[in-house]
């Protein structure tokens, strides 16, 4: 029978987590009378033995804040730990450390919180004997198994705020603004919110781009008399015949001054129309979660936890059709869920007026 | 072929009007080469003959506005248009005086935005030989064929933002703070809200309420060192045996002072705990749209119009399996999606230890 | 020389009390080297001896959060504390005990975070020999010695944004929209949010209102083709003639169903618009401060504290020209600031054309 | 007497200006019997003659719109005209032209909305003539005359709601993030935003800043346990010795990547500690004004129009001791409201732990 729970959240920051913490803790221990334990930063917390053990009050008012009480982060992959050697960086296996840790810390179970990166990881910790649940978790929205990830409709939000001012003052000005959101495989946020945001035109990973024909649509706007043009650029996306400029990184470092800058640069250079830039940044993982987030994570959480009530593991917890079901973890593992671009959203898009610069 | 499209909102104001409004005429004009247009207040202009050309630019920037550029209405049905005899109302049919009004203003189509009423007096015209296409409209999240509706999102934000700021000071005071939401038949709003906002007790109109219960899960509370409770309110919510207090109206009007400043009276005199109430009211049927339902909202524009360039009529446009696809207005027409006070997310919100009361 | 000093929340909730609290902790911890020590719940605290030191880490993230983490009342008058004696209640003068429990905890000074009634009893512990030091609180921005106050703005902010919605559902909707907003005394949020969102009607405590005036000038609204009106009422307002609503109370309960249902219930009647009422309650006192109030509230906190390490007591700090400055207390407390009926902001506002009522 | 009013929005965009023009239609209308008109673009449509008269009508509704319903632009300077004279470019002077158009629209006065810039070419205009009265305005905060200008708490606002999401992402993440707001001249805006949203480091143009200082700053919070920071710099910040970054700019464009971006790179090689930027550009221009701006926006315009029906030419309106007062032109002109590196904001900051990079 299971009895105590541990929990980490893993990968990049999403609003949501919290509330699946939260729910996790408050049905584990009301309903099925469990034990949650807390787990730090990750799988760091898993290799270095950081537990603590959440009780009702700890996850008391936390719904709405954004972040994570357990911390995370998308290092320490206990499978390749990187460990400096001189002047080398050399990857060590600290799978065992983990297993014995979760052993004397007398878990019966591991719910992993986490990206494809951390349900990868929670596999292997699966195949090594460990009994581990998944929960989904991108800001992305680009993951196979799952129809939709919490998280996904908050950072639509702040970006289309984002649109919904820079469209004010675009207007007054006669100018071209430009918006780089997050979205390094997948362009999912900058196609929701710039359908939100109700912008001209949208760059995406997915649509490799040209620039003459971004300044083409900005151009045929000025001739129709709407002095503004509105552009989001996902941060992966890339010109025709180019490479992500994301790729194009230094020692593991992301280039600073991305595709936004780069783009806004061509634009105001071709059409002779000043372009001002906004790089929304890490905002987008920031924040309080909007309901729809907050509910779908809520569930996620109530779901993980009577999944390990139940003793099946090896699963990720999925929403499918609107119902929250466990997926064979082998099933949801790689490969991402990119825009089809001959899909509804960019069909319904384009047909509205919107410019994906091809 | 179809040349000219009306198109009209009717009921009650919700967030995403504007978005529908805006994605017909855009597609109208651009994909099909239609002109658009807009018929003002509901039904009544089409009894009045109040019509306007619908240009781009006349939609240009109302993407992010709340209300409906058309204005609407919930009384004016062209089949029992109430008169004033003397000192009684009569009802008159004058929905011949509508068709006149369509073929005078050589219109070939007219699409329907509206709740469950618009789309019955939508299919009456369809009936009678009126080609139109009906979008599903209400806040309520109630329809019987539609998976989501445009606004619910947007009413769950406002009123979960009102309990986020509750929570803050009902911590603070050690009090009880009832929070009165939108839903006489079905209480979507107050169920979503209040998993995302983390009530303590939620009321709903499927699930008839006992305020002991209610007053026992407080009382509880405060025995767990927790002194203060957030409770959320339906406005169609009743005691068992009683009924719903919106019902007892008189001459058509509201009862001002709802179930909410009841339920606050009850609250208060059995456990003696400091209770204040904030009634929302249309609070939340204004304000922007979040993105979410900006995008389904252009969705069902884009849809509807695409359906009338098919020149496929009495049906109305419903998402089904994340896709808008026609379904005939005879299935769409009566009967409200009530919560299942069995389903997943009752459950859940239980199991989280959510009180309904019962 | 002041080496411990306690600090106290007292009266109503109100935002930017988090923000005065770290300005406190840190300011006293980091420049002056003392300990600070947080009483819970008021002056209730005081009277029981709840304290727990407040270290650097208690105030690290609290500056955005709304309500008080030490919690307060507005019940708990030492120096009148309810005491039920059979049927009646007797008050009883407790301030000794909460001179003994100030000396127990070995506090060298007491700052008092609250409003007129707070301020009071902290002058009257200083002239029992207490070292206090005051920090003014309100969000009715009603105190006579301080040019503002911090939360009046986050209250505006809330209350603004709600007329902001309310007017894209009247508009549609050709409705009349009642907001009632808090300040039973001074009428500075009805006023404030009414220009702010461009309220038609204004009815606060300072102006008795006529009825058939608040009609008249809705109905002329209507003449000019404007088919909605946005009516912001204060709960203090009332009628010529007639007496605030809030007064006529039972048991010391404020009455529910208050003065903006009834100005609803009279404009419907009197015009037959149809009217709906919005009463935003608590709503008011809750949430994120705005930065505004988060840097006022900062400053007062620091200001404090410079205060009590200069040995200057028997002073509320005050903004007077921009600078905050210690008053004598005897100066501060008692009367309200009320509104100006013949100031520049309510002339400004008949200018625009708003209505008073008169 | 003055019958004909015109009315121009000069300079960068600044939330506020709509509820200026409202007023001053508005107050212009009813309570003066004028007429007011519109001059579209800035001092650019004084050149081309682009009128249009303003009825009520015409300012329904904008009060809580970003931008300006007039345009603008910071071009156009009719005493200095750029035009392209082969391959250079020459300034020509075409302020008769604006006098002749003045003269022939019948107007008998002019309402200058602008910045420092806009305000000096009103003053030459004065000097011609004309009968001028000014309304002052930037984000900026930082004009000599006037306590407080509008369009600044709104921009705070933006900045410290980012702020506040960065920092639930720094915490769960370990993090230090850097955020860049406007401010090329003064550092209002992070200053102000800084101390609302808790910022560890604020760099401000008046106080040129060391790297090395800043990164002991955050080291020093990682020794205290605090595993991130937060990074606050206006756009004119450079550190001591260096020189502004925006200045080394080329061919008049802004150089794309700025003090932001070399600010994190600089941190995330001293320090070793993983950096993030966010860059708000023209976010901080954009969205609703806060109920601070629109109140302060419609006392200046009312102002403004009573000072035109006074006759009374030549003037600023400025707010002195919470009073809009006339100030002559030529006392307002020139010069910037700088931070004092020694005054109480940056003092109080400091005595809270805040560092400035000295």
């Amino acid at each position: 029978m299971v009895r105590r729970v541990g929990v980490l959240t893993g990968g990049g920051d999403c609003p949501g987590l919290n509330a699946v913490i939260r729910a996790i803790t408050k049905a584990g221990i009301m309903e099925h009378g469990m034990e949650i334990v807390g787990i730090e930063n990750g799988f760091g917390g898993l290799i270095h033995g950081l537990f603590r053990e959440l009780k009702s009050r700890d996850v008391s008012g936390i719904l709405p804040r954004g972040g994570t009480i357990l911390g995370t982060t998308n290092r320490d992959n206990p499978f390749a730990y990187p460990v400096e050697k001189g002047d080398e960086v050399v990857y060590e296996d600290r799978s065992d450390e983990c297993m014995e840790n979760f052993r004397r810390a007398a878990l019966d179970a591991l719910i992993v919180i986490g990206g494809d990166g951390s349900q990868s990881i929670g596999y292997r910790f699966y195949q090594k004997g460990m009994p581990v649940v998944g929960v989904p978790k991108t800001i992305d929205n680009d993951l196979l198994a799952t129809d939709v990830t919490f998280g996904y409709e908050s950072a639509l939000l702040t970006a289309t705020e984002a649109i919904d001012k820079l469209h004010t003052t675009a207007e007054s000005h006669h100018r071209v603004m430009v918006l780089e959101v997050m979205g390094r495989e997948a362009g999912w946020i900058a196609l929701g919110a710039g359908i939100a945001g109700g912008a001209d035109v949208i760059l995406i990973p997915e649509i490799p781009f040209k620039v003459d024909r971004v300044c083409k649509k900005i151009l045929q706007r000025v001739e129709e008399k709407k002095n503004f043009s509105i552009v989001v650029v996902a941060e992966g996306a890339y010109p025709e015949g180019g490479s992500p400029v994301y790729k194009t990184t230094f020692d593991g470092r992301k280039k600073l001054g991305g595709i936004g800058n780069w783009v806004a640069e061509e634009i105001e250079m071709e059409t002779g129309i000043e372009t001002r830039v906004t790089v929304l940044g890490h905002l987008q993982r920031g924040g309080t979660p909007v309901p729809f987030d907050r509910i779908l994570a809520t569930r996620y959480g109530v779901a993980a936890i009577n999944e390990v009530a139940k003793g099946n593991f090896g699963v990720v917890m999925c929403l499918q059709n609107d119902r929250v079901v466990p997926i064979p973890m082998e099933k949801v593992v790689g490969g991402n869920k990119l825009v089809d671009p001959n899909g509804e959203l960019v069909t319904y898009a384009k047909e509205i007026g919107t410019s994906f610069g091809i």
